[in-house]
């Protein structure tokens, strides 16, 4: 594989300048499709709700009221039917938000099919679709998964959906670089979802790197800030408002101007963090129930379905009943003429309810913290909150593409304002009390409480409500929400990991594991081949057993009897490299004799990522009585370990530089194990109530 | 050393609390050391500058120009000669801007008095007489050292220089803890001094971390937020605008309103990137030069002093010349009353140029990027710029206290300036054409082309300027300036750094490089201990080679007539563990028998981290022949690589584990050498002139 590094300098020049062209290739693709999103889902739901809404003041006046009602029922169901079929059937890996698919392939998890075409066309088009039906989703997590699909897609320069090779950028057909290049896409993705180019750098680090590469954040940056500009250029045009880059409409949440804090206000947000991390982890123990009820019971694809259906009726249903029983009528301003009910309100008023339910969950965010104060009683307010509350807890993990963020937003925001009522009813003349402050730190506790996210989500919204002067209090609140969070359960998309089963790595080894060492952590016995081996063993071998590193071994004569010993380590070897090593015939019939001419690394990379499997190399009988001299292609400089080793410094290294499996050896260098990354995934601490304790969990090998 | 791990996990939470606490006090002195820099700064230098215009405007009439010129020469010099003075007989380390000091530091190497109070306390006074001489100097790189070294402080509990130990935070005594608290103080100086708190975090990130560790982010963003909010807090207070904290008057460089840019203008902004890249090679080379002069020819303190003074001098009369012989006068506006300099000029009307030189350099990057059009004319402009680039060349490098960002960002501003009254003559009645714009790129672009910083650069001018328009213009200038000045010559700091001959070891390793072994980078023979090893030996050894970390082995009979091997790895023991073995007397006096107790964690960390020399350590004659047993102490799960691996392999996991020396061993784990942070900075990429090539540098050992 060596002759990968000795490209030339020129070389180098080029490949990285075919990087940067990639990079900005990313960068418009996801933004124009996050556009399209957008305007998708702008153009059809205000429609909708215009006719609804129309429908709705006629029938109140002419009796017809099951009318409308239906129709709003029967257009939600039919919209998520077609979503979630399409997940169910085409790309049931497009489910939920896609960030915690991500989160595994950027830690290391080969998920299947996660940055397919098709997953990318399923996901752009169910989150339309699961918008418009009206659920309690917001459209932020599938866009980042957008911009990873598009990553992995550009940079490969092929697409199995589409069976077609472009045959461009062969130098990036590399785990690697692959991974380097959706990161940056997903970065793309937050920077188009949020407008924080800034932000989804840091989501990109936070959920993937492990090794900080200069280089390679500048990338990431680069790829964000493209993609957030482009993004604003379309939409300004979009908007009408052609040309002007920074027009204010396009930021997300609302500008905040003018609004102040007071340092006599943190413990206020101290306490409003505590409550965020609260509400956090009860959404996240209610979902994780239902998602093992839904593990158990309803893993059929048209179980799924049905259930996705039902809950998008049950939302129609609860929101007409409330605006139906609701008496809280607001006389009409200039403002928000645009999606006014009238309803059972009388001439000149509108309902407070209607106009939540009346727009798409992000534009309700952005009334609940612009919105000026008396919009909504409290009655209202707190009503929405406990209905939002179980209807986005009941939404996550649906068969739909569909995104937790700005459901939990809107929660936040709500009970956020709530609090602002509450504390303007104490002061009732104080200038600092401000709703839309409450509302946003409501929202950011929130959130955070179930995503445990600090880092990019405190930036995130720095720049989605274009106000830093918000950035220690929403710091306090995040941090205090995490404490409090993470005092009853994990994060809720560390609760999916885990689940699923996925083998994934935190940031730091658990505490207190310093006394496990390497030979407890190791797997063996260990399946090794001679540096000269046998093809019908190595055939054998392959095709008997799943692993895919297997040590290189040489056995000095006057150790070979040591027990629990596998051999002298001399180098490792990948299945991959076995099988494209046997598709060539890269054998001989002596032991001796060598092979006239050496794969090089175009051979290998050809096949990338789809290797054959050793069931389709053929062997004839009389070839298996061959050699195979593993030595030029072995890594013969491969990390190992001393069977002495602590936990917490296999992590380090397994965390540190990526690694898949590390070989353990004795003092003499004598293998004894392997360690993979399921055998560290096994052990992790937990939280449970305050009880720190670590825990070896049974991962299925599989 | 394994008690640390096993700590329970109440003291593990118990510790991290104390880490947030001394992370919020970090934040908060920086900030208050930084307001009293800035007060300082501000108050002397309005003091000073009235009295000059007041008296240069009356000896315009009264003929007695030489008195005010004479005031002017001699405050400047006398500032700077206590100034000089102070760094070069107090503490020499405190010279220049501080960051590549803090740079080596977070990069693992150890320079001597760094984050010493002294060196706080020279670095903050120092910067004062600096700017208050009217050198062409900033005040953000001496904050950045000054947030380092009060976090080294905070965090340790204790000062070398005031001899006091206040026996709290002991748990933080080690090296790793200090680093991180050191980045996070470097962090916290970056928000205060340019009000940018995300800034402050990319800026540790990319000059310190390696390992990502989000926890250790977050603590640092935290840390820069406390900061910045502490600073806007005192500061507004001090103008006169208490409890206002986004008061516009703080924002480093004056918001940028309602100035946008067309796609239109991308390559002018490319141009300009290019532009400034090169005057950054060419600012190098010289200031290159200079210092390989100066290390030369003006070793001597004193001679330190008097070139201080003697470029104090020349600046004063430089600008004192311009301001005579210049004819630009502008009719007055309200805004600039209060720097506004008659002189030579018609009554209403003020010199142009005065109003350059007459207030500190940062206050006049904040006129460039702010002042209408026709402000200056482009004579003036020129003039400026050719004189401003050599004296900001010929201060970096003094033996002052002193920071490069502000002049190299007055010197950009101005011929971007320039460059916009040409396009304003190209295009007369264009709208896109705005001085200020172009003033910002020009400046961002020689600063990129400078120090070669990109990520957090980018993100500091965002913040500075609270605009997140230019984001894409700025990293487009940035990104080209980066490349065309490394095609010239490495980054400011770089070249420093490289000249005090420090092992600084880069993001990736040479490339080209892959080609070369652990055989051919390791040092050896290597010196070895036994795993009981007889005391008098250790004495000897540790007294007579000045290593750091001593591979600890045993022999197995059959191979001990291997050549070139020094015995069967077994793990490592560092030096200051032996010395403190050794002052606890941890030996016996036969081979076979072992301590009836073990040194505890408390024992190594008391003397951290000056630990004391092998000659301060008292064993008598008959001590010598006792046996210390060194398996209970050393490490024997430190990493090791084996004799075939790469040269890049072996940089990554220095890089990525923060490592000091890494022994190497054979195929049989027998060690054959040790690599070192020198060995490994001996090879380096440099470039010369478009030509990559690899040099190893002869470093000395010492």
């Amino acid at each position: 594989m060596d002759d990968q590094r000795t490209t030339t300098f020129s070389q180098i020049r080029r490949t990285n300048e075919t990087r940067w062209l990639v990079i900005l290739v990313i960068g418009i693709l996801t933004a124009v499709t996050a556009c399209l999103i957008d305007m998708c889902i702008e153009t059809i739901c205000e429609y909708k709700f215009d006719l609804l809404q129309h429908w709705m003041n006629q029938c109140i006046r002419d009796d017809c009221i099951i009318v409308p009602y239906l129709a709003w029922v029967g257009m939600n169901a039919g919209a998520v039917l077609a979503g979630s079929a399409l997940v169910a059937y085409v790309a049931p890996v497009a489910a939920a938000s896609g960030i915690p698919v991500i989160k595994c392939y950027l830690n290391g998890v080969k998920v299947p099919e996660v940055v397919r075409f098709k997953t990318l066309l399923v996901k752009a088009v169910g989150v339309v679709l699961s918008v418009v039906g009206g659920l309690a989703v917001g459209k932020e997590g599938p866009m980042i998964h957008c911009g990873s699909v598009i990553a992995a897609g550009v940079s490969q320069g092929k697409s199995t959906t589409f069976r077609k090779d472009l045959g461009v950028f062969k130098d990036f057909r590399e785990d690697h670089e692959k991974r380097d290049f959706v990161s940056a896409g997903a970065a793309a993705g937050v920077a188009a979802a949020f407008g924080a180019p800034v932000g989804g750098v840091l989501f990109s680090l936070e959920e993937g790197a492990s090794f900080w590469n200069q280089s390679l954040t500048w990338r990431i940056f680069f790829c964000s800030t493209i993609s957030a500009f482009s993004l604003s250029m379309i939409l300004s045009a979009f908007h009408g408002h052609a040309g002007e880059l920074s027009f204010s409409g396009l930021v997300n949440f609302g500008e905040f101007e003018d609004v102040q804090w007071n340092i006599m206000e943190l413990p206020i947000y101290i306490v409003m963090g505590a409550t965020g991390g609260l509400l956090g982890a009860i959404f996240n123990y209610v979902n994780f129930r239902l998602t093992v009820f839904r593990i158990r019971y309803l893993y059929r694809r048209w179980t799924k379905v049905v259930e996705a259906v039902m809950v998008a009726v049950v939302t129609a249903s609860v929101a007409f009943l409330m605006i139906d029983v609701s008496t809280d009528c607001r006389p009409h301003m200039d403002e928000f003429k645009d999606n006014s009910l009238q309803f059972n309100c009388s001439d000149g008023r509108y309902s407070a309810l209607g106009q939540i339910w009346f727009q798409t969950p992000e534009a309700s965010v952005r009334s609940l913290f612009h919105q000026p104060e008396g919009t909504w009683s409290a009655a209202t307010l707190g009503g929405f909150f406990v209905v939002y509350f179980f209807l986005s807890c009941w939404t996550y993990g649906l068969s739909v593409s569909s995104g937790v963020f700005i459901p939990t937003l809107l929660v936040g925001a709500v009970w956020g304002r709530l609090l602002g009522v509450g504390v303007r009813a104490i002061f009732p003349t104080a200038t600092w009390v401000n709703p839309g402050k409450f509302a946003l730190l409501g929202a950011a506790a929130t959130l955070g409480g179930v995503v445990r996210m600090t880092l990019s989500l405190s930036v995130i919204l720095i720049e989605a409500t274009r106000n830093i002067t918000f950035a220690l209090p929403i710091m306090i609140a995040l941090t205090v929400a995490k404490w409090v969070g993470d005092f009853f359960s994990e994060g809720l998309y560390d609760i999916h990991l885990q689940l699923a089963g996925v083998p994934f790595l935190g940031w730091e080894a658990p505490s207190k594991s310093s006394h496990i060492s390497a030979r407890e952590v190791m797997g063996y016995p260990v399946i090794t081949f001679r540096m000269v081996e046998n093809v019908g063993n190595i055939i054998d071998v392959l095709a008997s057993c799943p692993h895919n590193g297997f040590p290189v071994v040489d056995t000095p004569e006057e150790q070979s009897s040591e027990e629990h010993c596998f051999g002298r380590y001399r180098g490792i070897i990948l299945r991959w490299q076995l099988i494209v090593l046997l598709q060539y015939k890269m054998f001989h019939s002596s032991a001796e004799g060598s092979c006239a001419r050496n794969l090089g690394i175009k051979n290998f990379r050809d096949a990338y990522p789809r290797y054959p499997t050793i069931q389709q190399v053929h062997v004839s009988v009389h070839e298996r009585e061959y050699s195979m001299d593993l030595r030029p292609y072995m890594n013969s400089s491969a990390y190992t370990v001393s069977h002495t080793a602590s936990l917490p410094r296999i992590f380090k290294l397994f965390r540190a530089l990526g690694l898949r499996h590390l070989v353990v050896v004795n003092s003499s260098n004598m293998v004894v194990g392997i360690v993979t990354r399921k055998d560290l995934a096994r052990y992790r601490t937990t939280s449970h109530y305050g009880r720190l304790s670590m825990e070896e969990l049974h991962i299925s090998h599989g």
